[in-house]
């Protein structure tokens, strides 16, 4: 240990500074403008308002982070950066990070008043309800559930291919937001039906997207609040970043609305940041579950053998885990046929 | 690109998670803790002072992020996280990460206006002057200045092992600090005798430090400010982090300032996060550039082949830079024999 030096421990604790970095960038639109033309160093300051003081480092600092390239002068976004950081593209996943960016960052700042005390940090420690104001503007509500899709895509992405749909019909996806696990399904299935399950505000956004997607005829939105409503019924019930939100008796609530609303022989797929059993690999999965203590007053994130147990709870037969995208992986279970 | 995913950037982008359990977790003093005893979950939460809520998930987070160990349902400190982290231990590094947490996490959060404006966001900001105050206060000074020692220990090392010491008799560390890089120089050359210069607040640190190190013979103190006043003479002149936080033209002072207090024959070494000529490798460099429009009026990071000119112009004859340890180097300057 003479020799040991702390600069992973550095490196881990001055991270912020990488992640405020990108998020800056995104909050900027860096990515977006250069996704329409590449620049050089003054083209790109003068489009994007930077004083001259740090536009520089602050571009090769992208570089470095390997969001950016840089040749000649002439900064372009990488290949990852161009598909999923131009908010003209489908692909966008900035508007998690713009999210990030504009709330996360600044309320995990009282991470150390939430562990003491057990409470949320976010807009409602003072008495406002972000999710309520966004909810009432259909705008901003647009971007939201956008962003969410980009996040989603590439479990949809897992979920069609991995699960065995040729075994069953339909499917129900309770929080569908945008819709883009329902469209993924639809799409690589034919024969799947389908219905996107949200809140009535939702509907609009839903709709225009299945549309754009050719696929109204096979999906179809029904709204509804998980809390106050039965589920509607179908072969397979998904859920995807829904139960991380609630506390335990709302969590086992839902699980059992989802068997109830399943005929015998149906499933259901609980996807999400799912932590390991041991609790020492999925450091995504964790700090997840701390951001559930920052933004709510009983999330909290859990393992696949947590998950298991709740829905054999629940009355389900046979569970399993397999492994999505990431840090991501699904918790399926069969209610008896 | 069909089946790329976004993992990467929403890692990069919500790294401020990571970062910021750790900071918290120094604050909470979770570390010195442990390095009292290891312990199970409810021993921790009593003595940490922990929310049941989140305890679990937040300890298993530092377990995930590999500063922690866990066996049995004891937690322990890994091997690094225990000389590093531990506030008894004179290697602890946490007083950077305690600063971090307690100013710069947020400062950062003002990281677009710094970009749009080109203007500090730290406490200077709404009037108040954070290093006045701390050198007005001998105990939070102390606590910094030790805390600088332990960043700065790898690089001292590496410094008095990589440096011809065999061909000087004395040094000078401009803006010494507790003194780590001239008791490590004078340890391991007892040949060498060596100055700390630093401003006058600075010197009961400075002595006690060096009298502890029973090198009060070969090392002693001269007070001064390197803007008021000349250099005190020495063969080997040495600044480190130290013209990072100027402009050009007083970064072109200080090198001149070296320059005339070196006798022929003699070298200065210039030692930080010296970023890569091509401006393409080491973020951590370019980020602490951030840091410094965060922190400072006019400061800036810089390469080496930047520091190599400033140090022709002053008067140098023969310049080049070393790697030192992690993202440092340094630039070392000959005045002609």
């Amino acid at each position: 240990m003479s020799h040991a030096t702390p600069d992973d421990i550095l490196r881990l604790g001055m991270g912020f500074w990488a992640s405020k970095t990108l998020l800056s960038a995104v909050e900027l639109g860096v990515f977006t403008t250069l996704a329409q033309s590449p620049a050089d160093l003054a083209t790109l300051r003068a489009k994007l308002g930077l004083h001259e003081r740090s536009a520089r480092d602050f571009l090769d600092a992208l570089v470095a982070l390997k969001v950016l390239h840089r040749q000649e002068g002439v900064y372009r976004n990488t290949p990852e950066a161009d598909l999923f950081l131009d908010k003209a593209k489908p692909s966008y996943v900035g508007g998690l990070l713009e999210m990030a960016n504009s709330r996360l960052y600044g309320f995990w700042g009282s991470l150390t008043e939430a562990l003491r005390t057990g409470e949320l940090q976010n807009e409602a420690k003072h008495g406002s309800d972000f999710f309520g104001t966004l909810y009432a503007e259909p705008e901003r509500l647009r971007g939201f559930l956008k962003a969410m899709s980009g996040i989603s895509a590439g479990a949809a992405r897992a979920i069609a291919t991995n699960f065995p749909w040729a075994d069953y019909k339909t499917f129900m996806d309770v929080g569908a937001a945008q819709g883009m696990v329902p469209v993924t399904l639809a799409r690589l299935h034919p024969h799947l039906t389908g219905i996107g399950f949200d809140l009535p505000q939702v509907r609009p956004v839903f709709e225009a997207f299945v549309a754009q997607e050719g696929l109204s005829d096979r999906v179809r939105f029904h709204e509804g609040n998980f809390f106050e409503d039965d589920l509607p019924q179908a072969d397979v019930i998904i859920m995807g970043h829904i139960l991380h939100d609630w506390d335990l008796s709302q969590k086992k609530m839902l699980l059992r609305k989802a068997y109830d609303a399943l005929p015998n022989g149906g499933a259901l797929i609980v996807y999400e940041a799912i932590i390991d059993d041991e609790r020492r690999e999925n450091a995504f999965g964790l700090l997840m579950s701390l951001n559930m203590l920052i933004e709510t007053t009983g999330g909290f994130d859990f393992t696949g053998a947590d998950c298991q147990k709740w829905m054999r709870d629940a009355g389900f037969s046979s569970t399993r885990v397999e492994p999505l995208v990431g840090p991501d992986s699904m918790v399926i279970a069969l209610k008896e046929a």
